[in-house]
Formats: structure tokens, C-alpha cells, sequence
């Protein structure tokens, strides 16, 4: 008999385990079902190569200029022909800067010159008329310029610290090299430095010269800042050793003008459920001027349109609300992130969580995750969800510019992660076209943000 | 005392269990800093990219040319100047075929005429001078052609199965179309076709045109085949959806030569403990004619070398003895490796594993392993050491084509596994050249290598 109760309560439970994990495993079976059947539509169907294309063809979209305002305008009426519940432009004042159309560097070496490839620095002021001229120092860390002192009187300095090659994650390179080009111009300032060119942020070795924002300080000279091609900065690296003078001579033409108005594009389905409950991906819709931006971060925007066209083209009602937001000036600021989440918290608006990716559009490799370790556990329970996409590396980190403001109001921030090798091949170079881009790796970027908005908009946080 | 008994216990055994697992980290701690230096060696003083840019620079490597020769040649030099213990070429028959200088095609629609950009697949035999033509048919799967039977009979077999865009691995989506190109011709032929055209095997729609091999049939005719760009199969299909009668006209003058005298590459450093136990890397040297094979597979053969440039600029004594592999005639046969494996067996030589790289010179994810489960298991626990790398993604799979023969006698099959969105962008086209090769993902992926042979030779299978 004891064997027999043992049958029984052994066969019972066995019944009972068996059904619970049979409704489990349903429901893993059905969600596994729609994830695929969003990567399908988004692989064989999907817009956003297309799309991209066609933003990109209207060329780059600096904050503050007409080109931006039409993209904004273009993106809007894109969503509203994909159905989407509410498209709006949100006001946001951003910067207007201008490059001008004089970029010119002189090396003399000796009596030879030598013409260098430069840019002008976002923000930057330009020369007088017919340029600046001086002695070059050249400086690998911001703390020389403090041991330089007044020898930096009327000097040019060039900024010329290398990204790390031994990080494999080009993004931390540029995280240990940025505070040259950001930081620097203020820095040399300071001390009576007249110019300031900084070898440019990337892995290459080419003539590419890539801008970026600077950081002018308060109550220092602006002077004008510009990148050097990776090439040039060799060049005069090894100028500098052979010779005891090498003078630059550097004009730009470049203008800073007041604010304009701008807008964030919020493209929106309503939850079917939870709808006081907002789950948001972006990316920016601000290129620099000097190619379109395709990486930086067209790909962003269009997977992230790409992502709600999906919902709708399936017919999935998500159960909490979904945003695309696409920001302007990222690359100046920040301003539309902070602008979004300000007008968020005025009107008291739920964002549970918020994915940004503005990592470029190469194959994703996973998310990171800033959060809690409780969701950090839970959303790295999903991770097989996406084995399929070969994008299942889910890693601890930040969400990114445009949604950072949001974690104050307790948003849970994701970031996509990419493959990051080729990122600063193009990124604020003339060459982030619509050619550096893989339709295939720009879409299987969109299927990972689909999957995450799914999960999040069904599960919450 | 009891608690004084336990706490002496205790302390005794905590100090032992310190004792034990201060050795088992310091072994982690010195191989980590081991494999850190390497992965440090090939990022700061990497040779692989200047090494490929240098051989890609003297043309494509057809087997059975002069040019493949020359690169074998020239590969022994470099193995020679980086002091490796053992160079030496052997030698292997390989096929030798030539595309010649036509590759016509034309499709007459009604009384239009459209021309197509065709290649003469390998290996294929050319038209009678003047062309063939015939009727085209368009046929998806190979099984339709035994429904098809005596229809076929002077046709023109168009066939124009696209890649699956849902499989992620874009391998599996190449698996799935590639017998329309190896097999679809004599399929064909049996029922009297006089030449076929297949779908180029790529992802991308666009204007290049890929070979690759096919295989004959003994007893059916040979005809002539040749790869259309995916642009004009679209087009193709579209007149043939169009009108009822679309024709090609083709012309070919490639031939067949009897086989002839290569040579595989062997570079080798000599094991200072178990040196009758070898370790290989190998990839193959190769390519087809319309490019000079950067990633199919220059890549491989560099990075390969690369491995062992490592621990002679390293200067660490590997356990086991390392052999660098650069096969001919992968493309045509696999010749070179079966060749290798059938004098390693006649010399009954000991192989304990071997990895190849014949997946293009992409940013590395992990590795394929084909083995038992425990050898799976010892593999997969070093996948700690491959998190820098963003390549610890370990999964079952095949080696690969050239070291798939020495499975037979023993030896752990491993294949690098770089992200694989974009390799049949370039596969057997003429745009496989140097500007789709990215510096830093070669350079990752020869590191990942240099890792998995520096473990397999200290921990041996």
C-alpha cells in the first residue's frame, strides 16, 4: 500500500507538474511564436534599408538647419502612413552652428608647407580672416597643458593621443581619447593657446577627418578647434621629432547662431492594456553636416520606426504603450533627450523602460542593460529569445544619451550593442553613407528592438 | 574546545582550500596573461592586415595558375622570415580550368534584346563558338526538372532560388541554394538542356555576378553553366512572368586543361614537450579568378600565419607542435586537403586538433566544434578566456572543408565563426578585395585563433 500511495502521489504529482509546465511552456511557445514572426516580417519584408535610403538621399541633418526640419517632418508623415495611433513634433530650441565653407591648415616646416585635411569642430568659433598662426605643441594628455603652463602663449596645440587598439570595444577607445576634442580647446585656453587640432577619433589609419562637439568653459577665450585626418596627425607627429619648429596655419569660417526651434518626432501605439504605461526606443534624428549620417544615426531612427511598422503590419495590439522617438541634437547637447524627458515629467507620464540605439547599424550582438539586478535577472531570462538572432550578449551598462534623462523618472534604460569594429571607421566622418551600411545586419538590429519592445510591453518591468 | 577543534579545523581548511585554489588561479592568472599578451601582440603589432593587403596586391589565385604558385612561394618566405622551425611546400595535382575572355549573355523578349552580366561557373565548359540558344525555363527546386523530363529537350535552364532571408546564418541559406549551382547543370543536361544559368548566392541584390564550383556527372553531357547577377534573375523572371516566350543566347570560351603540380603551404613550430602531437590552423590559399579572395580566403591563410608569428614574436615554446596550413585548391575539389590528409596518415602523424578559418575575415563571435561531448565540454570551459574578444560564443558545428579529411584520424575539428551577415556579399565576386576586409575584425579573428591553439596546445584534447 505504501508503494502504492507513493504511485499515486507520485502519478498525481506528475500530472500536476506536467500541466503547469504545459501552460509554461505554452506560453513560451506562443511569445517564441510572435518574436519570430516579427524577425520574418522584418527580414523579408522589412522598410528600414529602404527607408534609410531614402533619408539619407535628402542629405545630412545638423541641428538647427532646414535639412533636419525636413527629415522631421519626412519621418512624421512616414509614421502616419504605417498607421501608427499618434505622430507628433515635439518644440525643442537647439543650437545653430554653421561650418562655413573655409577649412584650411598649413603646416610650415622649415620654409616647407604642407596642406593638412582639417575640420572644424562642432561649436567651434572660427579664425579672423586669413587664419591663425603659431608654433605647434603637441600634447597626449589634457594634465601637459597644465605642466606647459605659459609656454602655451600663442602656440597651436595638437592633441594627439591615439585610440587604445587593445580595447575591443571601440567605444570604450573612444571614451579614453574624446576628452582631447571635447575638453581640450577650453583647456589649452586657459593658458593662451590660440588653435587647437586634435587627431581624429578613430581606429583607422586614412584620410578621413571626423568632427564632433566641443565644450567651451565659461569665462575662457573660445578659440578655434578643428580635427586632423589620422594620416596628418602622423605627418606632423613625425614633422615635430625631425625639425625643432613646425608652425601651423589654420582658417575657418565657421559660426555659431542663436537657438532656432527644432522637433522630436514621437510616432505612438497606444497600449491595448496598460496604456498609461510607455515603453520607448529612439535614436537621434541630428546627423553632423559633412556626410548624412547614415550609422550616426539614420539606422537608429529607421530601425526604430521600424520597430512600431512591425506591430502594426502584424496586427499586434502590445499590451502596454509604444513610442518611437526620434531626437534632435544628440550631437549638440543632448537637448532633445532632455527636452523629452522634461515635457515626460510635466505631464507625468509612465515610462517603464526605454531602449536607445545609437551604436550603428551593424549586426547586434545583445543589449546592455542599466538597471537593478532584479530586472537585470529578469530581462537576461529572455536571452533565448533571442539566440536566434545570434544576439543574445546581455551585458550591464548604459542606455545612451537620448534616454538618459529618463532614468530619474524610473525608467529601466537598454542600449542595443552592435558589433562595434567599423563604428568609428565613419562615425562624424563624410563617409557615413548609405554604402557602410548591411541591409541585413541593419535589419537584424530592428528584429532585436522589436523582440525587447515586445517583451517589455508584455511583461513590464 | 569543541569550537576551538572546529575552529582549528576550520582554519586548517580554509587554508588548504586557499592553498588549492591559489594554484588552480594562478594557472587561470598566467594563461590569462599569456593569452592577453597575444591578443595585445596581434591588436598593437598585428602583421595580418599588411600581410593580406601584400598578397591580395599580386591578383586572384585560381588554382592551377601561375599566380596561385606565386603565392605559395611567396607565403613560405614570409613563414621563413618570421622564423618559423619547419617551411616547406607540398606538392599536390590540382584541376586547372580557365574562364578565358567571353561571358555573353543575351535574353531576347519577343524581338527585344536585353544583355545580361554572366560567369561561366568553374570547372564549366565553354559554347560552341557563336553561343548557344534556346528557350528559357525557370525552375526553382532540382526536383521540378524530373517533372519538367523531356520538355527540357534545347532549353535553357534559368534557376532562381533565392537565398532564405529568414535564416540568421547566412551559411544555412548558401547550404540551402547551392545545388541549383554544383548539381542543377547535369541535372538539367540528363533531360537534354543545352546550358544553364543559375541565381548568384548572395544575399544582396545587386549587380555582381558570383561563381563558384560545380560537379558533372559522369555519363550525362556536360553543358555549358554559367551565375547571373541577382538583379538580372530578377529582371529574367519578370519577362519570363511577362511573356510567353523569353530566349538566352550564351556565350562561354572558359576550358578545362588536364591537372597540374600546386602546392599546399606547411609552416610549423616544433613542440618543445609532446612534439609528435600537432596543432593546426590552416585556411586555404586559393581563390577564385574574378577577385583576388580577401576574405574567400586570403583572410584565413594570414591570420593563420598570423598565429604563429604570434609565439615567435612572443617568444613562447608551445607544448605541442603548431602548423600553419594554407591548402590549395579548396575551391576546386578540397584537393589540397585531402591530399594533406592522406600524407599525414602515410607519415602517421598524430593531429590532436585542428581549426580552420574559411568564414571570412569578420569580427569573430566564437567557435564551431566538432567532437564528442566531453571534448565539447573541456573546449566550451575556456570560454572565459574569450570574453575580451566578444568571441566566446562556442556552438557544435563542422570544421570545415580542408581539415574535415583529418577527422578520420582523430583529430578535434574546429572552425572560426566570424559574424556572418556580409560574406556572400563578396563570395567568388570580383569585389572581394581588400576595402571589404575591416583591420580590426581580421586582426580579432586571428587573435581568437592564436588563443584556441595557444590552449589546445598546453591542455592538449
Amino acid at each position: 500500500m505504501i508503494s502504492h500511495n507513493i504511485k499515486t502521489v507520485g502519478w498525481l504529482g506528475l500530472f500536476l507538474l506536467g500541466f503547469v509546465s504545459a501552460t509554461a511552456q505554452e506560453t513560451t511557445n506562443k511569445t517564441e511564436q510572435i518574436l519570430n514572426q516579427m524577425t520574418d516580417e522584418i527580414l523579408v519584408n522589412g522598410k528600414v534599408y529602404g527607408n534609410l535610403t531614402e533619408l539619407l538621399n535628402n542629405g545630412p541633418r545638423l541641428t538647427g538647419s532646414k535639412k533636419a526640419d525636413e527629415a522631421a517632418r519626412w519621418a512624421a508623415e512616414k509614421m502616419k502612413s504605417y498607421g501608427f495611433d499618434k505622430v507628433y513634433l515635439q518644440p525643442v530650441m537647439v543650437p545653430k552652428w554653421e561650418r562655413g565653407s573655409i577649412s584650411k591648415a598649413t603646416a610650415i616646416i622649415n620654409r616647407k608647407k604642407e596642406n593638412l585635411t582639417i575640420v572644424a569642430l562642432g561649436l567651434s568659433v572660427g579664425t579672423p580672416k586669413g587664419g591663425v598662426e603659431g608654433e605647434v605643441i603637441e600634447v597626449k594628455q589634457l594634465s601637459e597643458l597644465d605642466e606647459l603652463g605659459e609656454k602655451l602663449k600663442g602656440k597651436i596645440v595638437f592633441f594627439n593621443r591615439a585610440f587604445d587598439e587593445k580595447l575591443v570595444n571601440t567605444f570604450s577607445a573612444y571614451g579614453g581619447a574624446v576628452d582631447q576634442r571635447s575638453a581640450g580647446p577650453s583647456r589649452a585656453a586657459k593658458y593662451g593657446a590660440i588653435a587647437t587640432v586634435v587627431r581624429s577619433m578613430t581606429n583607422r589609419t586614412d584620410h578621413h577627418p571626423h568632427t564632433g562637439v566641443l565644450r567651451y568653459l565659461d569665462g575662457i577665450p573660445k578659440i578655434p578647434a578643428s580635427a586632423i585626418t589620422t594620416l596628418d596627425a602622423d605627418r606632423l607627429s613625425k614633422w615635430l621629432k625631425e625639425n625643432k619648429s613646425v608652425r601651423l596655419k589654420i582658417e575657418l569660417d565657421c559660426r555659431n547662431f542663436p537657438d532656432v526651434q527644432s522637433y522630436n518626432v514621437v510616432g505612438e501605439i497606444t497600449g491595448s492594456e496598460l496604456p498609461q504605461e510607455i515603453v520607448l526606443v529612439g535614436g537621434h534624428l541630428d546627423s553632423w553636416d559633412l556626410s548624412p549620417g547614415a550609422h550616426d544615426n539614420g539606422s537608429g531612427c529607421m530601425q526604430s520606426m521600424e520597430v512600431l511598422r512591425t506591430f502594426k503590419a502584424l496586427n499586434i495590439h502590445p499590451k502596454r504603450t509604444l513610442r518611437a522617438v526620434l531626437f534632435m541634437s544628440e550631437e549638440v547637447g543632448g537637448i532633445g533627450g532632455i527636452e523629452y524627458a522634461k515635457q515626460a515629467k510635466l505631464k507625468m507620464e509612465n515610462h517603464v523602460a526605454a531602449i536607445e540605439t545609437d551604436r550603428g547599424g551593424f549586426a547586434p550582438i545583445g543589449f546592455t542593460i542599466q538597471s537593478n539586478d532584479s530586472v537585470f535577472a529578469k530581462i537576461t531570462s529572455w536571452k533565448p529569445y533571442f539566440r536566434r538572432l545570434l544576439a543574445d550578449d546581455f551585458v550591464k551598462g548604459g542606455g545612451g544619451t537620448d534616454i538618459g534623462p529618463l532614468a530619474d523618472q524610473g525608467a529601466v534604460l537598454l542600449g542595443l550593442f552592435p558589433e562595434p569594429q567599423r563604428y568609428f571607421d565613419y562615425h562624424h566622418s563624410n563617409n557615413d553613407n548609405i554604402d557602410a551600411v548591411n541591409p541585413r545586419e541593419l535589419k537584424l538590429g530592428a528584429a532585436a528592438l522589436t523582440q525587447m519592445i515586445y517583451l517589455l510591453s508584455e511583461n513590464g518591468i
